[in-house]
């Protein structure tokens, strides 16, 4: 009998056996494959489950598709007493579970945010879900001391554990996580139409805004076809406000460049004005940082010059100044003398970081 | 005689200042309010201009929509040999300067693409173009000479300096600036929208993917209306293109949610996969840093305690090793024991560090 029994040792199933060892949890791995098995174990996410063992909580981490086939058939084995999975997904699982299940009361959906665009069980660490949210969506006969046992899982790996249902969990990342994705993949396509040549050497005028708009385009579309698949309910009411939004805004543009008479021109200008103004309160809403809003940061610019160690020795000033850095940015120029760093700090502590640093020969730009 | 007068001491006049200051030139300053100037020349970026004093350069770097009539009365007065601007949108004042200008072929449009979304002049630095594409547009009479004095000047600032009409420039950065604000901005937009209060519980889930692509929104309105407006010509065409891919995307994913047939089915799939890839071929396209694209790069990620000092510990190491270390990301979570470090390097150099850094006792995840 162990505490967990994780079932898929990728990234998420790994991280959690680390991070719950780190917790002190009896944690037992088994994979579709024996070398992923092996690779969790190898990465010290816990030990190989032999096949008749049972565990208090069994953590299906397998991609969403296959999530409710594999909760099922291991709850047929009947190892555990509680059942829980990480898809990105839930409602698609819920039903399944509340369909073909002997017991839907003892399962309990669950979706750890995890930060970054990692992959692969190489990227596991114990700290992945640190401070991170840890959505779980109880059906309404999930019982609520299945409810309480995830949770605990969620909290000792970390997460800011919140609860809702599956079909609000699946509205939210619909409208967070899958309509950005579809937005960067459809900006990021536009780039590849047109004339190729032309486009090419154009292309050498790309900026900072056009790489992070399409950043979240580099991902696997094997895996994202799964996703928009098993959430086309929920992200295809969306997609089309984005497309209308879109759609008024080109409309606007049209009348302004064909040369409008003043009230048509100054209804176009004020279309695209309200764009703008709603897209700063749309931003103003979004956390950036672990749950904090962006004005609550501040960026501090300092210019220095292109030697090894030349960051470290800045950062180790900052630190002394009693400052946290909570984000860096190197603008390096290969073959350059000098550069600009970028610190991310809480916007109430940059006035004494810029003294501070100054005051130690650093050249600081104005903060803002 | 001075080298230069640059008119308006917004980031882009000062920094250029700064910049030919650094590199020897004779700079003046003049800016229409005198607060403005006074902080220029105090930030080391020329000194006054005597208002009958000539140029052999006059550097226009005021808002895009006043850039037309401040050359032409700059020019009016006879204070120059050669005369360039730095507006973001180039046909509507060469348009300008070909109908009204005395002598439009010492006229060169130029536009320097400077990197972070910097404001106000407090934020200027020498070291602004270093690296980064400026643009020069000269009209089909502008004389060979005045071009290369343009090219002097944005060589001396450290830009990569290219040449292209004032049409190509519009398209180009219609496609790769202007698009991605509207993006952007119509993108936060759709989280204004909805039932505020659940909304704002859902935004809990938000992760890097929306603060990424949402970004831009936080841009000034009253700025990009101006150069939406002047680039509507070129803006108007390529924004409903994205918009029809979302509005395809949206019918495949309804299709998909309505439980179509198997044939509608796949074709639907197969449509949201087309989508993903384009969405991978157009990001590959995408210069990164400088002019690199982002295969060149990966990611290292290192476990680090959260103590002053380890960051800058663990910079020191990578420095260590002879790696140029590109970029740094901080996955900072308060109260934490450890947290993740991000280190962006050249792919050929990953394993290099990788292994320096586990020599030198730290804990790096498996480079992807």
């Amino acid at each position: 009998m162990s505490d967990v029994l994780v079932i898929g040792c990728g990234l998420i199933g790994t991280s959690v056996g680390m991070a719950l060892r780190a917790a002190g949890w009896d944690v037992q791995l088994d994979d579709i494959s024996p070398a992923g098995g092996g690779r969790g174990v190898r990465r010290g996410a816990g030990r190989p489950w032999e096949h008749q063992e049972k565990a208090d909580i069994v953590l299906i981490a397998v991609p969403p598709h296959l999530t409710a086939a594999a909760l099922l058939a291991h709850q047929r084995l009947d190892i555990g007493a509680t059942y829980t999975h990480v898809s990105s997904v839930q409602s698609h699982v819920q039903q399944e579970v509340e369909s073909w299940s002997s017991d839907p009361s003892v399962v309990v959906g669950g979706h750890p945010l995890a930060g970054r665009e990692l992959s692969g069980p190489g990227a596991a660490t114990s700290d992945l879900f640190a401070g991170r949210p840890w959505a779980l969506c109880p059906g309404v006969g999930t019982r609520p001391d299945a409810v309480q046992a995830v949770s605990r899982l969620a909290a000792a790996c970390g997460a800011d554990v919140l609860q809702l249902s599956a079909s609000a969990h699946d509205a939210a990342v619909a409208l967070l996580s899958h309509l950005p994705q579809v937005t960067s993949s459809a900006l990021a396509a536009c780039l590849v139409e047109g004339e190729p040549a032309e486009d090419r050497e154009q292309l050498r005028l790309a900026g900072p805004g056009i790489v992070d708009t399409t950043r979240l385009a580099a991902s696997d579309p094997d895996l994202w076809v799964q996703i928009l698949e098993l959430n086309a309910a929920q992200v295809a009411p969306v997609v089309p406000r984005l497309a209308q939004q879109l759609t008024a805004t080109a409309e606007a543009l049209r009348v302004l460049a064909a040369g409008a008479a003043p009230a048509a021109a100054e209804a176009a200008v004020a279309s695209v004005r309200e764009l703008l103004r709603h897209g700063n309160a749309g931003r103003d809403l979004v956390p950036v940082k672990r749950g904090a809003l962006s004005a609550a940061f501040a960026p501090l610019r300092v210019t220095v010059r292109d030697e090894p160690g030349r960051l470290a020795a800045l950062l180790g000033d900052a630190g002394a100044a009693g400052v946290n850095v909570e984000d860096v940015h190197v603008d390096h120029v290969p073959g350059r003398a000098t550069g600009v760093i970028e610190l991310l700090v809480a916007r109430a502590d940059v006035h004494v970081l810029a003294d501070t640093l100054r005051a130690r020969g650093w050249t600081v730009n104005d903060p803002d």
